[in-house]
């Protein structure tokens, strides 16, 4: 290498530096693993926490990981995000661009309610590692949150499920994983406690969600609050791909929300004129 | 600048180059001219010819293409990119997030009957410069056309306005620029030839739409086909823009395509056990 | 129409409403509007004002708009949107998937700066509005700017440019529209009343850039603070398709962001061996 | 429910309707298999088959795909897509938008190889089919592929890896899932003819790559071709998801391509000044 690319090989370096992977020629580590070392030794779920985390999980460890990315996948084109799918499937773009349309809208009204559940969570544990009672840290940290948040927290209650199905079978493998000490369990209990907080004084309970429970298996993995949301959108981005897939095979041509005999209301301005623009007579 | 960094300096600028924009500090020039030379001079849409074609248009040019632009805006919330546009408001994320996931459906069969469109006048066109007559010439191009794209002519026909009103409009101004020698007229003169050639037979019309109509307008400018759909994208990039705005003002969260408790129908495989998995008894 | 569908047609009207089009069929209105008696009498910047406002501007004030939204185009390479549309146009995706992972990233560091100035403006105005001098209203919203959004002013200041040569030229046309009673011309002012407080102390000012003075333009004409954002996400989207349309000509396949041979730094892990998995032995 | 909510009902399943999922208050089903009974005993990998195909697989062909998924997930911030989510990163937009302004530029270059080589394998073996010799098929299927796609043939050579570390291994996967009978094994046979065929009068072999390699796995277990894009772009994501994390905690502000003090040449129309403009004087 001559002295003006070996300089400017310097400065790229400067610009671009990664721990994640490492090339050479013949050559491609993840975290000083070589590729054809893990190939058919991890798993899928496996090499996602090696990508996220730098350092390969237990079995144990990436069986959770692995059931609250497969319980994610999916709820429906009734959500904005697999209606976005479905319909971009119409429009005569790729399969990448249809899911890159979708996995865009899964923004902190849509996506994030796991990154906010394990905040929660650790607001929670911070209180408590600081000296007070659990009851206490589940209503200051639930305060603070509403403050923050509004009066709905993310994690808790669904507006078509009395109690989602996902939610209890995933705490059923925390439980075990407890049990096993895999983890530790505090998540679990403190998820329960402001389940149980937000049932206090009203006559039905709000129950914990898929994102409260996916929250409860990230925060016992160690995970940081914003690679919830990053995690929902690798379990989300399966159903997004199936929905897109299965509508392209239905076909349509730019298929809107609504069937096209049915326009939307419009509610403004009734009828007018242009008024004369200058230099009109 | 030591002899590092100018070794670099001569690398990257072989890898990023533009005759767009030069910029030193304190210096900014589009295709040579300095902005602040421009700003207050020349409009939005002069501004947009000069980004992609290098050269400032004439005032009545610019006119023409102002009116391709604006006619393009919006076409209600039934269409895809619209409609995402809105449920993407409802998801937490920023405009220009809306916009994105908005304008990426703008594909072939949703923002590209513009391109497609100025590609068959311009294969009706280089037919007659090869010494066909008109009528010929039309015939085997949408022969071609239909070969290739199937039976839906981009630019002709529309499935909800049996005029499109904006059509006729775009054509007068055409053919106004056409007398007063801004443009040639030729493109209106072969669009109106395929709109002839495609009611033959039929009871009724085939009327040019929208996307045929601003492909007169592109073509007689000298745009090359695939900004059709880039200027389309610009153009509807407004309401995409006012709509999601609109949505956002309106409220709502997780907004879905059709009202929660209508859901999708299932037609799939009726309810079943998982069967026994390996290594489970 | 029938019952049904009568009845389906409310239930979809009232989850789809609208005050910016009606459509019928061979009618098309925006705020009332007849699109055939808009089209060649207004231009693309006023039809930008009455699809986000509901009314059409006066030529003087879409004047304004207009220098806005033709200044912001482009800024180069350099930035991150532009390099991305570039990238994307060799990936082969289409213009419109590259304007929209372009235009995506125009977030609250990239594209939200506008927004974030007219927020600085409005804060600043309703203190005086509340009877504080403007001096102290000027200190006062700028504590509370940098107590929330960290020691950059968005709108002040360039890491290239010692004067960014669009920003004083969109002041002169700022105060010429003042001067004429177009708009009031008290953004301006508190603009510069924040540049001035921006340099006490320093050796070297702060001065405003594009952001900053498109926000007054946005400002003075009275739109509200999130659509700077937007309207700045329209500018820009000229300079972004423009680039991946020369870059489109330039060719390339998976253009990245150094040249090839220069591979990033690894700065993790020294290569190690992938240590038995379970099972395994 | 009341006769016009039937009414909508009925339509809106008209509308919107899948093989996918089913949902009703309390009760999410995949293909007929409720939740709760998968959730700990299926893998995400097999969550994907599940999602994609309509049926659960076995656990050898769920650890074939998990192979494939887990050698794409990344390489390199040399790649578009991973330097778009490192440069999203810095832009003030969320992981989820990171994430979809890569993925989406996943294309026909960067994104479609698996596609297109599971195009090709299916393309000899249909011929092979047809009954005539390997060799032969092989040939004419490279031949045709050339003439449509041009010199590079997907899933065939490396312009980094002399050899791609990744491609021997999984092909030793495949082997041995043929040799268990959990695969028939003839896309490997047929990709192998196709590398031998490309080494013919060369002095260096075209080795089989990555896609090459993951297109045997896909076509093997029966994806048909657009689905080795949609595939590859989650394994991708994860990758993608990676960086942008990686970049996160390193932070920056709009970062570019390049280090700032290196601009990009400027290689257009030297300085000029703007022409008067009509009504100026």
């Amino acid at each position: 290498m001559n002295d003006k690319k070996q300089d400017a090989q310097l400065l790229s370096e400067d610009w671009w530096h990664t721990k994640i992977i490492d090339m050479q020629p013949g050559v491609i580590r993840y975290s000083g693993y070589p590729i054809q070392d893990l190939i058919g030794r991890v798993s899928f779920a496996q090499m996602i926490w090696l990508m996220l985390r730098g350092e390969l999980p237990s079995r144990a460890q990436s069986d959770l990981l692995d059931a609250a990315l497969m319980s994610g996948v999916d709820h429906g084109p009734q959500a904005p995000s697999i209606a976005i799918a479905r319909m971009a499937a119409t429009c005569g773009v790729g399969l990448n661009n249809a899911m890159a349309s979708a996995v865009n809208v899964l923004g902190d009204v849509h996506g994030g309610a796991g990154e906010q559940a394990v905040e929660l969570y650790l607001a929670v544990a911070a209180r408590i590692d600081a000296g007070k009672a659990e009851a206490l840290a589940v209503k200051e940290a639930l305060a603070d949150y509403v403050h923050e948040h509004g009066k709905f927290v993310s994690g808790f209650g669904h507006r078509f499920h009395p109690v989602d199905p996902r939610a209890p079978r995933l705490l059923e493998l925390v439980d075990a994983a407890a049990a096993s000490g895999v983890v530790n369990g505090r998540f679990a209990q403190i998820a329960r406690a402001v389940e149980a907080e937000l049932a206090v004084g009203r006559s039905k309970p709000i129950p914990m969600n898929i994102d409260g429970a996916t929250a409860v298996v990230y925060a016992e993995l160690g995970f940081p609050a914003p690679l919830a949301r990053g995690l929902f959108c690798l379990s989300r981005s399966v159903g997004i791909l199936a929905h897109a897939w299965e509508q392209t095979q239905q076909g349509g041509r730019n298929k809107g929300p609504i069937p096209r005999q049915f326009i939307p209301t419009y509610d403004g301005v009734p009828p007018r004129s242009v008024p004369l623009q200058e230099g009109e007579n």
